[in-house]
């Protein structure tokens, strides 16, 4: 234990060390009570077992996204690639911008597909555990689209990077 | 919607997207019921808000570690680097060679803490959602211990993999 410095205030120690901790960038989409596209770019997205297939993902119920999510409808995730940066910043700005410009189109189920991802992943949400002010959740896969591979978006020390090269 | 195919069959649909996701990989230490090591190489953790901190991670309830996550006790998060590839390796290989190396001390509340970490991060298990033969598991972050800044280490098309270049 002769490498460590103990950091003992809980939300400071989240907060370092999942800094330190490179996760994957995706962008989910889905629609409001109303048919609008509404998306948000996230690194959250987690396989959950593959018989039956199912994913999560976690979002603050403070987000803008939060009421469309609650309605437990479909759901798009968009893989992306590092060229895909400015796409995800746009998804991560001011919401009256993410929809403006002829990237996307709609999908399956009416969801808003961006057309430069990867992969879009479809399902359909099938739970919603809350946790303090935040949400688990859990969903269905349907379906997918499946595009060009690319090399992957990541988020790591507070930065877009894209990924490096494979470890022997 | 010129550029992707149909996937219908939706396990091969989860399959191949997230063969595309980049994911970060940690170790998950904690112990069992006889107060012995348990570990694994884990690609799901992931934030739940920081007020107040909290984490995620999904199991499989098939998985050997499962009985020790059951036990809802402590639980350590362990960040990694790509020259850290090959203890990460360690952890998801046969489960009676993860701790005969001389890698490893007990930390907070017993838990083992692997030296070569970037952060470690100590929790208590809040709470396990079961969802089909699956579990989500949400972790009440205590403390950290903070070692060495690393470049990370992630899981890509099936390969372990380094943090690439900063994206402008």
């Amino acid at each position: 234990m002769t490498n460590f410095s103990l950091e003992s205030n809980p939300t400071e120690a989240l907060k370092a060390t999942f800094r330190g901790h490179a996760s994957g960038v995706v962008i989910v989409t889905l629609l409001d009570e109303h048919k609008n596209p509404v998306g948000f770019t996230a690194t959250s997205v987690t396989s959950l077992g593959a018989t039956p297939p199912l994913f999560t993902f976690n979002v603050s119920q403070g987000a803008s996204s939060w009421p469309a999510v609650s309605l437990r409808g479909h759901v798009a995730i968009h893989t992306l690639g590092a060229e895909d940066v400015d796409l995800a910043r746009k998804l991560a700005g001011p919401k009256v911008a993410r929809f403006t410009d002829q990237d996307w189109n709609p999908g399956p189920f009416g969801l808003p597909v961006f057309e430069a991802a990867s992969s879009v992943l479809i399902g359909k949400i099938r739970d919603i555990h809350d946790v303090e002010s935040n949400a688990v959740v859990i969903v269905d896969v349907l379906e997918a689209l499946l595009g060009v591979e690319k090399g992957g978006l990541l988020y790591h020390q507070r930065n877009f990077v894209g990924v490096g090269e494979v470890l022997d």
